[in-house]
């Protein structure tokens, strides 16, 4: 068949790359590389998580340039390898690195036909088994927050779904805000916490808010946001004039994987008649888990949620849901624009099933077929399971670390976040030096580069306030196991332990 | 094999679907039902556009509820040929119903890289090929515009590029609105066209700059903004006290493809100091093409551009780029929340690199590989050809409806829109009646239900202002050939002779 292939990158018949099976021959040859490098080497222990190289090195080996002619279908392949031998492989067992890692088969084969299928998400007409399974999804997770009623959407991420938030929380307190702006309305004051996600600031900039007026509440030791300051920042907010409409509660930060005491913030936006978002990007997955739901205990007085099952649930990126309690259609008509090329008033079926205009997009990806099929194959059981899974390895890593000099906790995990200090023998005892905290600040990135370098796995670093360079450990994919957390330990010792002597 | 599969669906191993080498068959066997499918049979013009079902028919066909337990290899593969087989084939050559359609399979070579490497563009850290790659695309198509330097970014959607164009520009005129919201600035005024996409208004409403602070500028017969009009509702904005600070033109407008005089409303924003933004998320790629490039004449003098390859480029749902002249970093600094565990000041390497402080989005999706190397395999002049063809078939198009009684043009095309009424047989000559115009409008329609019930073809309709319905015919797949033109033409005067004879 290869031969036969040879006429194909050539514009000798007037329609070069036209021809379906000459193309379906190629993408199948590229699936088997895909299968190959991506999902075979990707996934293998005995691989690199990453190849790495400084960016003008790396920009060499690529040759990114976009040229006049095309490149053979040899060449091209050679192209898919390339692209897959030099990227990060976010699927492999060493890979702790952000809030998403693994791979589900099932979601992929989802992800896949997604993308064959290639249609947008605003009409029924064009996705008909997409906005039909959009709505049990929606049903399924809303149900599971505790809402038997109520509204959502996907979004291209959780900070879009943030953004949503606060959009109708501003229009339900003050519609005219659509058609007048926020001249026409008083300054408005949302709050989260210190530790929330720096969504919450961005949407304020973004939505004509302003950072000034996100009220940043402050956390207790663990990074829970105290309800006694938001009592408090509320009456800042006031005593300055401006109007409060939003609280914006986290399951799950970022960083330390802490949950807001959502009952106790429920009874203050009752009080205060405030909008109560949470934001479950990260956390809303316990919400599977008999065991472990007790964390968003309040959940169902929540008005809204963001939730990305992309990131604990493995769906792949992009898959992140904002739900609603509200059940008046408040989304649609804060978002709605009516366009009638689209929503045409006449169509021939129930134009409810339109539900492209409570989005601020136009085009919208399927994000929901990737959870479904996954969810058909190992079913809310197994979900749970996994969830339950990756709370035991990082209860496990914990309890090993409790046994090794040299590795000190930020704090007792709340989540699968296990943030800690490594200090490495040159350092210890030494806390009361002066140059202790800064010593201890270069240990992280130091190590890091290590292990880019060495491409033996990647875990992420970062300060937090006062506190110096720690690394974030999080447990997400179910394909992990003991062994990798006590490799993760070993090898951070072993790339960090000379330290302050070599440097 | 098969054989050998049937223990993966029951967790007898205490860990369902936790084999990779099981996950991998199912994947292949999911990659087969997708080729034969969606890619073979949803390519082949003998089988039906959709296989239209009413709601409530598709749900009980499709069985979408989510369960506790999991379901079987072979449900499961049963379930994505279901979907293949009820979703609507956006890849057909019978299809015209929106402004994508097509398959590049060399574009979908690289989503397929794109879905099983799962990783965010924030940083090189985890986005090391796809930041050089993003990188170079920009540089790419920024040097079609004619901008040698500047800025960009890939966005989830020309509506998002749009709602960025307008808050870089309104943080360039009043950088406080970042920090002090927009009760710290005057009431802003942005100027689009009337026939400008809807995601201007939106943006408006979201931003927080609200509907009636957009001021729409009346077009043309043939949909093109009116410069004088331009320069009077400027006026009509400061004399109510308004600052204008944006106006978005619009290259390619989504019903009629009308191209706005760019030259001239760049005067316009010179004289008034004003953003100018261009919608090009449809008519863009007209930059490819030698021949009808001079559509955007002028457009190097923008400040910014939205462009989907999604759309025309046939990239696949979402490539949808945002392009600044600016290089002052303005997009960075209208958007960076300067997040400590994403953007670390320490790190290793040159942190230029990690861009993802230019979106407003947190995790982002790799949307430059697919159109990277559909590029690769085509090269810029395969891309121009598809472009000149697509022109050549809408121009042949519109020469055969003039041979054919009853179809009369909305107007004469600029572009690859062909927007039309079909009068059928019993509403010819009737124009004088007074119930003529109420007729019209109810014979697309018609046409519309019965060619979606039979399957034979997909186009829109839609009023337009006092127009009444008609049909926006566009032609945007290389795969597309004249006797598709023919087909069009026929199956409408099928679909439609009758009509007012049986209504
Ligand atoms: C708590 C929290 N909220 C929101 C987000 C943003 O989600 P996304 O990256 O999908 O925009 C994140 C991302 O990590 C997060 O941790
Ligand atoms: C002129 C124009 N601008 C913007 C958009 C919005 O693009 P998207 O659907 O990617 O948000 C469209 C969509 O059709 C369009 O036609």
């Amino acid at each position: 068949i290869l031969e036969s292939m040879n006429g194909v990158n050539g514009p000798q018949n007037g329609q070069p790359h036209l021809d379906h099976a000459d193309g379906q021959y190629f993408l199948t040859e590229a699936y088997k590389v895909i299968l190959e490098e991506v999902l075979c080497k990707g996934t293998d222990v005995k691989e690199k998580v990453c190849d790495w190289h400084d960016p003008e090195e790396l920009s060499a080996l690529l040759d990114l340039e976009l040229r006049e002619g095309g490149e053979s279908h040899h060449q091209l392949l050679q192209r898919v390898r390339d692209v897959a031998k030099y990227s990060v492989k976010t699927n492999h067992p060493r890979f702790f690195n952000q809030l998403f890692a693994g791979v589900d088969y099932h979601s992929l084969a989802g992800r896949f036909l997604t993308e064959a299928l290639n249609t947008s998400q605003y009409t029924y007409e064009v996705a008909p088994v997409f906005v039909l399974m959009e709505n049990v999804m929606l049903t399924k997770l809303r149900s599971m927050v505790g809402w038997p009623q109520g509204d959502g959407i996907f979004c291209p991420g959780g900070s879009v779904s943030n953004m949503y938030a606060m959009n109708v929380a501003r229009y339900r307190a003050y519609p005219q805000v659509k058609v007048q702006g926020l001249w026409a309305v008083p300054r408005l004051a949302a709050f989260t916490s210190q530790e929330s996600h720096y969504s919450l600031c961005k949407a304020a900039s973004f939505l004509g808010i302003g950072l000034d007026n996100v009220f940043m509440v402050k956390v207790n030791e663990r990074g829970c946001m105290i309800p006694e300051d938001l009592d408090e920042k509320i009456e800042l907010a006031r005593s300055q004039g401006a109007v409060p409409f939003l609280v914006s509660a986290t399951s799950g930060t970022t960083i330390q994987g802490a949950f807001d005491p959502l009952d106790r913030i429920a009874d203050i936006c009752d009080k205060n008649k405030l909008w109560m978002h949470v934001d479950a990007a990260w956390g809303g997955s316990v919400l599977f888990s008999k065991k472990h739901k007790h964390l968003m205990k309040g959940i169902e007085r929540a008005d809204s949620l963001a939730w990305n099952p992309h990131k604990m649930l493995l769906a792949g990126l992009q898959c992140c849901v904002f739900l609603l309690k509200d059940n008046t259609d408040l989304l649609k008509q804060c978002h709605c624009a009516n366009a009638t090329y689209l929503f045409q008033q006449d169509k021939f079926y129930d134009m409810r099933m339109d539900t492209g205009d409570k989005s601020v997009q136009c085009g919208r990806k399927v994000d929901c077929l990737k959870l479904w099929l996954m969810w058909k194959a190992v079913g809310t059981e197994g979900l749970a399971e996994r969830v339950d899974k990756v709370f035991k390895l990082a209860r496990y890593l914990v309890r090993e670390m409790s046994k090794r000099e040299g590795f000190q906790l930020v704090n007792e995990p709340q989540f699968v976040n296990v943030c800690f200090w490594y200090i490495p023998p040159s350092l210890r005892g030494k806390e009361g030096n002066n140059d202790y905290q800064e010593k201890l600040s270069k240990v992280a990135p130091v190590i890091k580069e290590r292990m880019m370098r060495k491409g033996s796995m990647m875990v992420g670093y970062q300060p937090l306030r006062e506190k110096v360079n720690f690394f974030r450990m999080v447990i997400i994919s179910p394909h992990i196991s003991q062994e990798d957390m006590d490799f993760f330990l070993d090898e951070i010792e072993r790339l960090g332990k000379d330290l302050y002597n070599a440097l």
